[in-house]
């Protein structure tokens, strides 16, 4: 597969050189508008060819990723589908989705977010290894062709991540607290040791383990988070303030000397972390179900989305249409006994007929 | 040196190997109420021998670790020091100072507390490397033994620790900042996840490292940390109003959009971060100061505790009567040059010659 990336960072490093060492046939052509960065990826073998513009290296390609921060994607994005042929699927990998899938709104183009946090940025810092195992969302639009979906899909699968559909309202929601809220936690903490620090006159001793864990995102790299705090402000904002909130019950608490509420508040918070690591965590065997679809646009985004939602994560998707070009069968793998059975139910409850093989 | 361990659970039983397996002389003796425990920490080599009783553990003794919750520990001591022999240290291992230090009134009881966060607990776990590099604060108090100060002070660098000297007040400030107000926002952000969760009718998907980060300490052992929360309640609380007004302020800019400002915010938590790492990795050449002290009760503590106020990480130390008994030295090896010039400085502001060694 021609595979085109443009910005060759991190991110974009990464993905060349998973792509070069672990997909056949895959041709990497990068560009980045830093010639230095663009050498740079070449003779660390993160990508084949360098192109010169642009526009050259999407032409032939069949998938195309644009990695830059968050503000200058929906340029971008927009630049490659306007370079890109009918037979490509052009993705982005920007923290936050609801923005550039408002603006960007072409049948090719589906957004994407490999979770693949790294303190570290500059091709110098890529891996192959990089997304293994790490969560890859994917924001199909009812637009987005289905066939276009299943290419990105299994890419994004074939480069080690877990490729997971979510609508981008949602998934915007989902990393306000479960990425933007940490990092402003970490800021807040670690600028408020600094000034107790400063009011107390006493030095920075060492720090315990909980805090070097709770403040290692503390200030991470602006020329990414700006962006992100700038295109999630809202959804933030609200879980700032309903963070505020629970940390003014619990002060509460405690100055009530409430020993029993401070308990049970501690044992609810234990067993929602345990809960959420077994979510996390959930794995099984993987199972085979073959879903008969009718052949019309949006009928992939809506059962891979209804699977996101659900937490199931499709390990696999492949898309056969009939012969009669009217009717298709979508073919899912997904892990884990549970999961093949609540995804059988959630399909069947779509309407479309599925059949389990073991 | 005879050391009595009360209670063989993670820290006892760490403090057991850590002195069995590193200092040449220990003879280390355990009590604990629960006879399993004792037989288990007899046969991982913890302990040389199980006492039947606390006072036959504690009767020969020249050290003794009180190991249990904080709210069970002032008994605890109260108990080893009635049967402890004039020459025998006593201290303790909570993560709370101010209320025990203020219950237990006698110059053998020395405050401790190892920072040395583990998620495991029970001597199963413990390890003789449990507490290499970690701080292990001490708060001796002005009437505390400075002959017996220096033996803890040796006996806990000797396990692998740094031991620092902090007042019992600063350092329940300085914990509830780096320990307890990490815990309290776990706590409240792993249950705001599972209500969002429960809300939009979303499974928890898999999370990323930023929020594995820092929800990793949420729910931490109720035994243990309902003592910490109750015995430190005010300082807490104190930390988390701060913490409520930072998060405002920053939901606030949010929503006015303002991108300067936050750009400024997120790079004074950068700055702030890496200053705090700079000041917890300070190392360097290990420098001698010889320091001449009046004989009198107190000297040891003001010492240790206006280093302890700096950060400076004292090394080793001993002290020295003259042969007037009137007058003593007290020999500190201090980490890094620019932390000895500051100790050298410090010292002589308290009006002791120090003479600096090469």
């Amino acid at each position: 597969m021609r595979i085109a990336v443009l910005g060759v960072g991190l991110i974009g490093g990464s993905i060349g050189l998973a792509a070069r060492g672990r997909l056949p046939d895959a041709e990497v052509t990068g560009f980045d508008p830093d010639p230095a960065a663009l050498d740079a990826a070449r003779e660390l073998g993160a990508i084949d060819r360098a192109a010169t513009s642009l526009e050259e290296a999407v032409r032939d390609a069949q998938a195309c990723f644009a990695c830059a921060p968050v503000g200058a994607l929906p340029a971008l994005v927009e630049r490659a589908l306007a370079a890109a042929s009918a037979d490509c699927v052009v993705s982005d990998v920007g923290s936050t989705k609801r923005v550039i899938v408002e603006r960007v709104r072409d049948e090719r183009f589906v957004g994407g977010h490999p979770v693949a946090g790294a303190e570290t940025s500059g091709v110098a810092n890529a891996r192959e290894d990089l997304f293994d195992g790490a969560p890859w969302y994917l924001t199909p639009e009812e637009r987005a062709s289905g066939m276009l979906y299943e290419r990105l899909h299994r890419l994004v699968a074939g480069l080690g991540a877990r490729p997971l559909a979510v609508a981008p309202e949602a998934h915007d929601r989902l990393l306000a607290i479960v990425s933007h809220l940490p990092h402003v936690l970490a800021n807040v903490l670690v600028s408020q040791l600094a000034l107790r620090s400063r009011q107390r006159d006493e030095r920075l001793g060492p720090v315990g383990p909980s805090f070097r864990d709770i403040s290692r995102v503390a200030g991470a790299n602006p020329g990414i988070w700006n962006d992100i705090y700038a295109s999630n402000a809202q959804a933030i904002a609200e879980e700032i303030d309903e963070m505020g909130r629970g940390l003014a019950e619990v002060a509460a608490r405690l100055r009530a000397g409430d020993a029993e509420a401070i308990d049970a508040w501690n044992a609810r918070a234990r067993g929602d972390r345990r809960r959420l690591l077994e979510a996390d965590l959930a794995g099984g065997p993987v199972r085979e179900l073959r879903v008969a679809v009718p052949n019309r646009p949006g009928v992939v985004a809506e059962v891979a989305l209804a699977m996101g939602r659900e937490g199931i994560n499709i390990t696999d998707l492949a898309l056969a249409p009939a012969p009669d070009m009217r009717t298709g069968q979508i073919t899912l793998w997904v892990t884990g006994e549970d999961a093949a059975a609540r995804a059988e139910a959630l399909i069947e409850g779509l309407g479309f007929p599925v059949a389990a093989v073991s």
